[in-house]
């Protein structure tokens, strides 16, 4: 999954190390440490052997490509981990039962890509986070800044510029807190090789419970080998953080544009050939990123036909799936987080856009005013907008409003509605988010 | 999207007309009437004309070939629909701004949506808590009756039935829960053309609330006009409770096979050809269904980049979108709870197939009675399984263990496990669901 | 699958009575009309039999409400309408022989499915071969109008407009060519219920070819129950076409945009409130149909895992995919061809846009011929573009090279390079895959 | 995208180096190389420039990390490629204009990723014809072997093994030519900034097909930057190829379940703790490679909004996307290469499974015999099937038609139709693909 050479320009290498192959052998061989641990604590093996064995466990020094070898076999690189710690268990005199005991290779593989998903998401979060704080303070600056909105490509009203980053900062928010909590909802995974714990009868549900304590995992329900809402959910929080992020960075790209020119990024990146390319890199890349994420959502759903009481392939379809959901959105975070820092908002150019339609970008209010006087107010400046004339200079309307009055009209300051308000609603939301999910985290991280 | 001739094999019939044209045209006028309404409400029309207004809507006659027709150069059809009530209206004497006055296409098209989909979850929901309880009828009757626990298709341990069908009901259960608490969440949209609410200043805020009251829904926090994380959960939800009907009807596809033959649909399809086939039509009519929702969810996803202040295309590409998802979950659950209503459970069967591997299924239980007298315990039973013979006639293990002690050894009955204390759990939190989500419901439409 | 409402904004009433429901009837009818008469050319019937039969199957009236409701028990609707025509044929005294002999539901679905599939493609087809011709209209007019080519939304260098509009005419005519392709090689289908032809044997192989030449089709090279690549070549030509489609569309929404402004649709949507509003809204619900082909290629290719002889499920998966995707390529090829057809190319905003970046666009040019002077030239031009300065007005440029010999360099028309050769490249291209497809078309409905 | 832990147990192994990271660095190495060379084939350089500049960049040392790290201000690797390049020639003395001149990244970038999926292309479609061989062996030993043909899961007719067989050497034929052809058609692509090649006027359509002719590839009919098709048909032929391969594999593990017992892997997966379980390992993991698929191939089609010249993200997004679907195809093909390679075919299995029934598998052939004696022939035997007798046991069937030929109706032996056939029709198709296939390869590396 992971690749020196392009992680970084994708801000992939935010995530990469808490997915990565050396991510995984940590976490299989923390959840068989912390199961011996269990086994110990629930009185299903001797305290001292349990915690002979996770120290064994702690120590073991696993090569990637060896274990990758020893995975082929038998479909997953649980069983060659576990062979190697039954070895060292042996060696060093322990019982077997304080090993692996009562576990099949999917309780580990799942608690441990569980873990996995805690690190990498927390990482996610954080860079979301980042370009929310980025947009926030983008849209306090901006709060009465008027700017062009522009629907289904054309220019429409007035708004504030404010207005459209409050969105992008209340979307990020929204995404680092959903992330969160999907991450913070999954449970350890236990239920043995056929999902009723009977190699561990009668303390099987105890040791389930306490294998979550050890990790600092909230307890399951029940065993979910095959019933994967858990991680639907937190593919479902990854892909709508993506489409959040796309958004934004669509943005960032279309005001870029040299024809906008609305923002710039802070560090654009230059070519080689033209000296005067200004490129929203960390915008284009970050809704690169973004891109792959429905895909692998469908992957990942499309994969919840887990017959029977362990899936033939739509297990195994999982791993590199949620893991690359993982990076891709924290690379488009990352991206997004680095393309907002800082961005450069040419309020010259808000400006002047706002004129390039000569008054018609307010004419429904030229309109309202011209309305009293005559029933034909509509028509009139219809022909005058489509004419091309601004709309105080027009005869037809100045007749009846002065055209110093149509000149305040047409004042887009004058027509921005409950944008400032709907800025202070989107950022105290935030503010209220960000109480929220940090509140949460600390409390799981101390579950 | 409706068809006459396929959507009753695909149980979409169940959901159909809650997103037909009809549906649409329904909600679209509600919407209207209801911002009539609402702008009496808000002091921003008087309550009269508002009235009346909110009356002509009720009362609009609407051809949806002709609204189809006249959608075409806006590219939605509440401007047509508008067209029509803003006549009706100017033909009874009534104010132009007592008819979707400050409000945008968008506004309309979202909160039909809205309400589109909160009348079809909540038929979703009925199906798929129908299939649980059908399967928490099964996993009650059978908590106790042993099976083979299959992973990667390969018989593994004993279980019981109760096991698998409570999984069933707890995931049915949960998807219904989670369906009924996305749809549940989405608020009213209430923007106006640049998402400023400026033609309704100051009374813009006021009108947005009054008009989720008069619709019984939650108020929107702020215009979520390209913020798509509402049908993003809608979609994740959707997505997830396919998946679940995926799992389950796979189940019974492949238990109902004739070489496994442990259960049947109480109505299995025939043949013309074939008089002795059996199909289990339900559950692969209700596999068919969920598995074009990954699909689904992933253009839905794939859609997010709503550019400035209204998307050109991302926005269009929702509505056949959602509503085809909510056609196929609709279609997958209730298919599937046809599937599960009196689905007969072959015990004979169950019973016969825990015995063809000749007691290798329980090869782990001998090995373990025997690992006290010999350190080759293992390599023993291993060689007696892939001999073939039953372990009770193999004289390594009946040295030391008596014969008639291995037969109690293979009795799948005495190695279930925690398999009955998870029924348990699960049905309990399945009957938890069940309360929380009513209430829920009941408060929603309270509101 | 049909909408009144909807279908015509997204330009799907272009194709939408070629796979309705009453399409499917009259399809799965031809089918079962064309085996009797296949059982005749085969021997396997009497010929007056045949005859007789096939005639009964012409003359059936089905109501698609009434099989819908039939198809429930068996799983599609070729059983009901299979028992309606025994019964007819039976009230007709022919023998059972002469209807259905030999087949399965499937062969009759898939069959009738390529018939839909060919017309609908035809449609298809049409509309991207008239897109390509406007656009080739558009790459002749402006062959050599100079135009901003923009790459990572900056505008990089020249080049013309033909050259962007030969890159659209191209693209589509691929597409047109590509569906047209993959639609002529579907082949019959004709296996019977185990795929064997057992039941017609040993006529089963002549029964099947007279069929497909009874149905103007190819011969199938052996049976594709459970063997899908015709289906997925079909898929990947409409997934290819519609992604072809959102280039060419999303160019045009991007250049209709109020700041480009360098092209507007000739029949624009306007705006109830904003009259100033010239949208896009043919190209923009062309995007929104093509942003819905990727997930229904991901269905359908999901659906690959036909089991066994017939699948339990994926095989129902395809009708709704398939023609729905037929559906949506239809719409954005036919919004697209309206898009283009009398688009206007306002040549003033190509020549002003070529000038807003002062003359940087050209920087690399006056770069070359500043090089022989100072080893310092790309220095000194990328300090004069930061600065805003036009690069004829910068001392240390015009110290070397003439101030209106570097005005000359900075005119584009001196800087298309090839353009107008890839123009005729294109546009020979164009032509030459007219008169390709033409030819299969015309020798396919000899066949 | 490496990971040498899970990259094995995937079958990934099998294609990983060709789009590694070291293979991204060769294969843009060496079409800058091939350009420098090019440029001296046209006339646009120094025949003895452009040989030492190609010398040089052969002679480039680089380290992924480093290049990957220095990526991210330009968003693509070949920038800093191409500076080290231009450091190396001035070094040597070399003019500027024998490197990289001309060209832009994505004429590079998209060459090396054509480069890329030639050689990954041939290692996928090699695995393929290793799986269509295996299955082709398969289907030449059990040409007459019986076997029950299952449709919707249920037991419906005898064929033979060899039937089934041959659909899978034939699918996996089909889709071993398809990715080659595939792969073979991919152009060069090489038209500077600005899609004009201005740069190389009037040099550049030379410079473009000799570049093409040193790599040995199709040269462009025009530049195809922002018109993805060539892509697209890779994408769908790989798609298929994963389609298909999930077809076989799911054939293989339900085959080999427990209660099935037909088949089995030659070197089956074992458990730690189940000493009696073969999983089907290989076909496991196929499927789960397999599944990957459908989310890529959309994924890459969503992007094909590649806008203007170069889009800003659909572009960047292509690059792991592809790389990605080359290796999970690759990965699938060479897992099921291993599953059918000396897969075992338990015949006893398949003579019992075809008793299993009791002979209703054959009832439609019974009720043809006892039709000419009875009009009730149907009824008799759908109730005699339904009763569970065996046929030839019921007084009312051997009343008319003596119970001995009832026995000879029930073997399957005799209906087997054109099973045989077809398997013929099948192989030699298979042969036919595989010395076209070989011939187009040949030709191509001669290109």
């Amino acid at each position: 999954m992971t690749s020196e050479l392009f992680d970084p320009l994708y801000g992939i290498d935010a995530v990469a190390d808490t997915v990565d192959d050396g991510a995984w052998l940590r976490a299989i061989v923390a959840v068989e440490a912390a199961l011996s641990r269990a086994l110990g604590d629930a009185g299903a093996a001797e305290r001292a052997d349990a915690d002979a064995a996770a120290a064994l466990a702690g120590a073991l020094e696993l090569d990637p490509a060896e274990i990758g070898r020893d995975s082929v076999s038998g479909g997953n690189p649980v069983i060659p981990v576990v062979n190697r710690l039954r070895a060292a268990a042996t060696a060093a005199g322990l019982p077997s039962g304080s090993v692996h005991r009562g576990a099949t290779s999917q309780d580990v593989m799942d608690t441990a890509l569980v873990l996995l998903i805690r690190d990498a998401s927390a990482r996610v979060a954080d860079r979301l986070w980042a370009g929310s704080d980025h947009a926030a303070g983008l849209a306090r600056a901006h709060r009465d800044t008027p700017a062009a909105a522009r629907t289904l490509g054309q220019q429409a009203l007035p708004t504030t510029f404010g207005a459209l980053a409050s969105g992008w900062a209340l979307g990020l928010a929204e995404a680092a807190a959903d992330v969160a909590a999907a991450a913070a909802a999954l449970p350890v995974q236990f239920g043995g090789a056929a999902g009723t714990l009977a190699a561990l009868y009668p303390h099987g549900l105890d040791v389930a419970d306490a294998l979550a304590d050890r990790l600092g995992l909230p307890r399951q329900v029940t065993v979910w080998h095959t019933r994967r809402r858990p991680l639907h959910l937190v593919a479902g929080a990854l892909g709508s953080a993506c489409g959040t992020v796309s958004k934004v960075a669509t943005d960032v790209v279309l005001m870029a544009s040299t024809e906008v020119g609305e923002v710039a990024e802070a560090f654009p990146g230059g070519s080689s050939a033209m000296p005067h390319k200004r490129n929203p890199t960390a915008a284009v890349t970050a809704r690169a990123d973004a891109r792959r994420a429905p895909g692998l959502v469908a992957t990942l759903l499309a994969s919840s036909d887990h017959e029977f009481a362990r899936a033939a392939g739509p297990w195994h379809a999982e791993w590199p799936t949620v893991t690359e959901l993982l990076r891709v959105t924290g690379g488009a975070a990352a991206r997004l987080a680095v393309s907002l820092d800082g961005l450069v908002v040419h309020t010259d150019a808000l400006a002047h856009n706002l004129d390039i339609t000569r008054g018609a970008l307010l004419a429904e209010r030229v309109t309202g005013a011209l309305a009293p006087y005559t029933p034909d107010a509509r028509r009139i400046v219809t022909d005058a907008c489509l004419s091309g004339l601004r709309l105080d200079t027009v005869d037809a309307i100045t007749t009846h409003v002065p055209a110093d009055h149509v000149r305040e009209l047409l004042d887009p300051a004058g027509y921005l509605g409950h944008a400032g308000d709907l800025v202070d609603r989107a950022l105290a939301r935030v503010a209220q988010l960000r109480r929220t999910t940090t509140t949460i985290t600390k409390e799981t991280q101390q579950a």
